[in-house]
């Protein structure tokens, strides 16, 4: 019968809400053991326990991303799953929060309010607009199906798939530069695999509108970030949203703290709430014990 | 032949705009005269010109509120229409814009940031909350479907009309302070008739939880102002977003410019843009000099 470890910083609130459930023939282990066979957890956490768990079987993550589990010198001798279809929603309100606080200008407006100064200029407006969503995984689809609401034109990067029907026109490979080029919006929802380390590069910043706005709320690594502080020094592009830094939290004498046109979000863009992946994990059981392949596996060569 | 009077400090835009489309049996007006039968403009440059214009039969508003020709002392023996279906879209992401920005405590991360504190503190989500229209026209059904979208229930209070699909639950005439209890957001997209006027009283505001946000993109009149600040003074609710006041702009001692979670507006939720605004004329003066009946007809003893 599978012995499940949870490795959280909230396991008594997954614990509590998981055995609501009653699941068939579920026990529970402590700490690593080595008769665990599942682990429910954060991978940063699991990471270290990988090799005290001689029995395990599957791993399911709690989060979307998990570089920590993807070092080669690490075994891949179970099934990993992460966390999908939890992250898309939080996401979009993340990112069309973000787009229309530039859009509506609600600092400035802040601003002038703080200067008694009755600012009635212009707003503008998504309508019309064109994004560019760097990976179209289930979160960027989510975030291209907000963007057609709010009748965007959507341009989506990828490897090669094209799952999502809210997308206009996908580009691959070698076609980046074309995909960057006139775009109002970036937005990168990379996870962190070799192939996309650094690719927000200056090259691509070059590529970028001068009034075009970067948010980045996939992983820190896809961005080289001295290049996108000089292109917002420069006014190479308007402004950027960044949640997500190569080194979390952000270091206290990081230029990004004072950057001129940069907001940053402190990771903050799509955070895991327990009732959403406690159904992940649940969900995923279910087809644990029946037998069946297991929802949303991770291939450790592709990282994703 | 129809004679038409453009009364906007565009003018030359709308006229620019309206000869493109080559309408058929149309001359131009360039001052009010005797002959001129329709007027396209700003109501508060109408009003000024009515009695000038002996042979009026139609004037198209540029704005949705059109108080400044609903005075009973004003002549009413012309078919008075306004603008809607332009400003839908742009309400919509003004409000969503603006409770994002609440939720995502868009300006407490600022202020993070500006301390180099990284301020991994646990972001709101318009999932599952509750909206309360006050008013649900053209535009509040807007509103009403981009609530939706992200998964809002939708509450409604209406004179008697029932008109959207995005609606869960109306409410009517004596069940106002049913209609507030339980609200997450109260957005008042009310026209200003005698109805309406301070709607939003200390009796409304009261009911009201203390997490509440109240956003205000109709008219100013509809509030009662030193209500709001005390209940903002005293944290009887969370904040409020003010576009629209009693006397605009807003004067310089107002205690609005400095009363706390509140931010101000300037009357630029859904600006007027020509193209729209030409799109809807044309609409009309097709069906004017078709003889058909004009769409958007203002009632003037109802106000809209």
């Amino acid at each position: 019968m599978p012995k499940l470890l949870i490795l959280s910083d909230k396991t008594e609130t997954y614990r509590c809400l998981i055995e609501k459930e009653n699941l068939p023939e579920l026990s529970w282990a402590a700490a690593p053991a080595k008769d665990v066979d599942v682990v429910f957890g954060e991978p940063s956490k699991i990471r270290s326990v990988l090799a005290a768990l001689p029995a395990l079987h599957w791993v399911q993550s709690m989060w979307a991303g998990v570089e920590p589990l993807l070092d080669p010198a690490l075994r891949r001798d179970y099934i990993l799953t992460n966390a999908r279809g939890v992250f898309g929603g939080l996401m979009s309100e993340y990112v069309i929060g973000y787009l229309l606080a530039h859009e509506r200008r609600i600092f400035q407006r802040a601003e002038a309010q703080h200067n008694r100064h009755w600012d009635h200029s212009l707003t503008g407006s998504l309508r019309g607009k064109t994004i560019g969503l760097l990976g179209v995984g289930s979160i960027g689809a989510e975030v291209a199906r907000a963007a057609k609401f709010f009748n965007m034109t959507v341009r989506g990067y990828t490897r090669a798939s094209k799952s999502s029907p809210f997308v206009d026109e996908y580009f691959h490979g070698p076609r980046l530069l074309e995909f960057a080029s006139g775009l109002d919006y970036l937005v990168s929802i990379l996870p962190n695999i070799v192939d996309t380390r650094k690719i927000i590069s200056r090259d691509l910043l070059a590529a970028l509108p001068a009034h075009s706005l970067l948010i980045n709320a996939g992983r820190g690594q896809a961005v080289d970030e001295s290049a996108l502080a000089e292109a917002l020094n420069q006014n190479k592009i308007a402004g950027a949203v960044l949640d997500v830094f190569e080194q979390e939290p952000l270091p206290k004498d990081h230029p990004f703290w004072t950057t001129r046109n940069l907001l940053l979000t402190f990771h903050t863009s799509a955070p895991s709430l327990p009732e959403d992946l406690a159904r992940v994990f649940i969900e995923n059981y279910t087809l644990y014990v029946e037998g069946s392949p297991l929802k949303y596996q991770v291939d450790f060569e592709r990282g994703y």
